[in-house]
């Protein structure tokens, strides 16, 4: 995995709006926020995508997330907002280091906004597929 | 909380494509994908919102995620996703039971579509803000 600004922040050698750190993570303002209050949580551990993260690692994200959600919330004053984590640069990617975004909603027209172009599951081929992904889970 | 889908999926008493499963957590897919492989990860504990989650909870949905992940990956062969959840009705969150999508990305124009109209942050607002939300976190 190459350098990126988020392990220049993890070491301090760049400048961050701190919020939180423990052994595992670290929570910080986005620069380029898309809405009030938008905060960025990435795991110390230098992996470029979800998927490559230990279970350990991804516990102690999963465990801040909600304590984090609940502090931006109460500095804020939002009662909605959204959890965008992107995987790959067609996924809309930009720093090769996992990263959750939590972006408050403060109406419709703030923060993440989204298409939903939603299909229908056939349900022969998702029985074949759900069985081909819990197969994948079990190997 | 009322009742809603996803309590009578965890019930049994609505059938899904079942996809994981254990003491904390369900993940199946989603009848209404962005994309092939479209999956939900949901925790057992009744929450509407994040921020509502257990930490125990909390670190159970973390721990699954990169799994769940990997796994879709290997099935339906996609490098690059997306992972959204979306708190509150405004946020988009259509059943109100905590829940990650997992959405596969085969191309720019499949899967989930973001307008992503940022700002640029304050200095000064950016310093102030983030000390508000670490007071928030050690209150």
């Amino acid at each position: 995995m190459t350098d990126t600004i988020f392990l220049k922040i993890i070491s301090g050698d760049i400048p961050c709006h701190k919020i939180y750190e423990d052994a595992h993570v670290l929570a910080f303002l986005d620069i380029g926020p898309l809405s009030r209050g938008h905060t960025l949580l990435i795991p110390k551990q230098p992996a470029v995508m979800l998927h490559e993260l230990s279970d350990e690692t991804a516990a102690a994200l999963g465990r801040a997330l909600p304590r984090i959600c609940r502090a931006v919330m109460h500095a804020t004053g939002t009662t909605a907002y959204n959890i965008l984590q992107n995987n790959g640069a067609i996924a809309h990617q930009a720093v090769m280091h996992v990263h959750f975004h939590i972006i408050p909603k403060y109406a419709e027209d703030t923060g993440l906004r989204m298409r939903w172009d939603s299909m229908q599951l056939d349900p022969t081929e998702g029985s074949r597929l759900a069985k081909a992904i819990a197969d994948e889970l079990m190997a």
